[in-house]
């Protein structure tokens, strides 16, 4: 027996409405994104988000779930476990998953010696992922994502950071915009790229930096490349054997190293 | 059309075994490894293994697999697309797989200040191979997998390290062999564990260096965490924020550094 206000039909108009918001074009016409699983909620909300609805389903509580669910605002609808498992992105949810009106882009506001993080054409949600967790946890002062191919608030980029997106200020920006930016606060832009003669941990990195990265494969385009100060992660073994999200945490944590070490 | 010695039927025997190796029960039953991919194979190659039987798929071929099979070596037989895919452990094949005589453990060979790196518990394939492309590509000497849950050479593992797992000496060892293995050879034990008092970059690396991972949440038993020099990465965010392969690329690098630095 289901309790008559949970809704179990596939053809309910929240779960087909859930289910066209996977694309990335119907959430950016709606305005609103996707927010699954206890951890990366709560972090949503602790940073100010309130979901416009959350969607539940007792039956694939994850004891984390469990936990916080009566802390999340915003109104609930619950779900039956099959149309749970029909809208979730996930191969094994946890009975959390909220639609939340699209943050607006959070644009740093540096002081000190700040460090930014400029995503330049990554594609790959893990690595995006990756990285924004990272530059949370070097205290990274925020992340800019350039290229139309990045989408800082898909469902899978959410959940590969488990939510950091949330915890720091994070903004999808055209490239000009992002170089303006830079050039007006007097951040020295940090590029890493294999062929750079410097290895990262010789070059100067206590003042304000923006460390760019790009594609592993495509890597980054001259204007980019051309940075005032490139820096290469030495590598043995095959030339492709470091992930750039790697590549990423050492630049970042050579950036602490050398502000704890000038202090 | 199809040619007569292409395996078609799902009921082929040569089919039926794979799908059955896809566990590590039968793999070691067998005492096979399955590699799939051009990356893959060609490293395994590289570091000397043949393949018992390398299974190929024309239709699915990426440009990097069309550009490498001629180079395998081994006797090869020819799947349908269908038979291919039935096969197949990734999402997007690439039409080469092969079965390939498990590898005997390699024992790293350590002189001078060698770096090793130790998992313990580690199960997420993910994390397993991101690291040991890591330690390959800063030059670690070997990896010792400690605990009956992780396989270094599961399909996932392989996958993830992109090959590196047979780049480098690569050992699933007991706890006690290891630790013998270890004191034998006058390694510090560097075990990297939240609570430490030390921070990575403070701690002298120079030396013969083995750096202990534990799993994320479970971290490491007392007899590890007591290492002669535990050491931690600093966080900024949320307390979870970095992911082991992280924090084990950060101290492998940290070890490079200062050993560039003090020669």
């Amino acid at each position: 027996m289901t309790a008559p206000d949970v809704i179990t039909s596939l053809q309910n108009p929240h779960v087909k409405r859930l289910v066209r918001l996977r694309t990335r074009r119907e959430r950016e016409r709606e305005g609103v994104i996707l927010v699954e699983g206890a951890r990366e909620l709560s972090r949503a909300v602790a940073a100010g988000l309130t979901p416009a609805t959350l969607y539940t389903c007792e039956a694939l509580y994850s004891p984390e779930a469990r936990e916080v669910k009566s802390a999340l605002p915003g109104p609930r609808l619950r779900l039956s476990r099959e149309a749970f498992e029909k809208v979730s992105g996930r191969e094994n949810p946890d009975g959390l998953l909220a639609l939340i009106p699209a943050p607006a882009p959070r644009l740093p506001e540096p002081h000190g010696d700040a460090v930014i993080v400029v995503l330049h054409g990554l594609e790959k949600p893990g690595n995006i992922g990756a990285i924004l967790r990272t530059a949370d946890a070097a205290g990274a002062a925020g992340v800019f994502v350039l290229g139309r191919g990045a989408d800082p608030y898909s469902p899978n980029v959410i959940r590969a950071s488990q939510g950091s997106v949330f915890s720091l200020p994070v903004a999808a920006l055209g490239e000009e915009e992002a170089l303006a930016w830079l050039a007006e606060r007097e951040f020295t832009r940090v590029a890493c790229t294999p062929d750079a003669p410097q290895v990262y941990w010789d070059a100067p990195l206590t003042g304000r930096v923006a460390l760019i990265l790009g594609a592993e494969h495509e890597g980054l385009p001259p204007e980019w490349r051309a940075a005032e100060l490139p820096v290469r992660v030495p590598m043995h073994g095959a030339a492709d054997s470091l992930n750039v999200a790697t590549a990423a945490a050492l630049v970042l944590y050579e950036c602490l190293r050398q502000r704890r070490a000038s202090r």
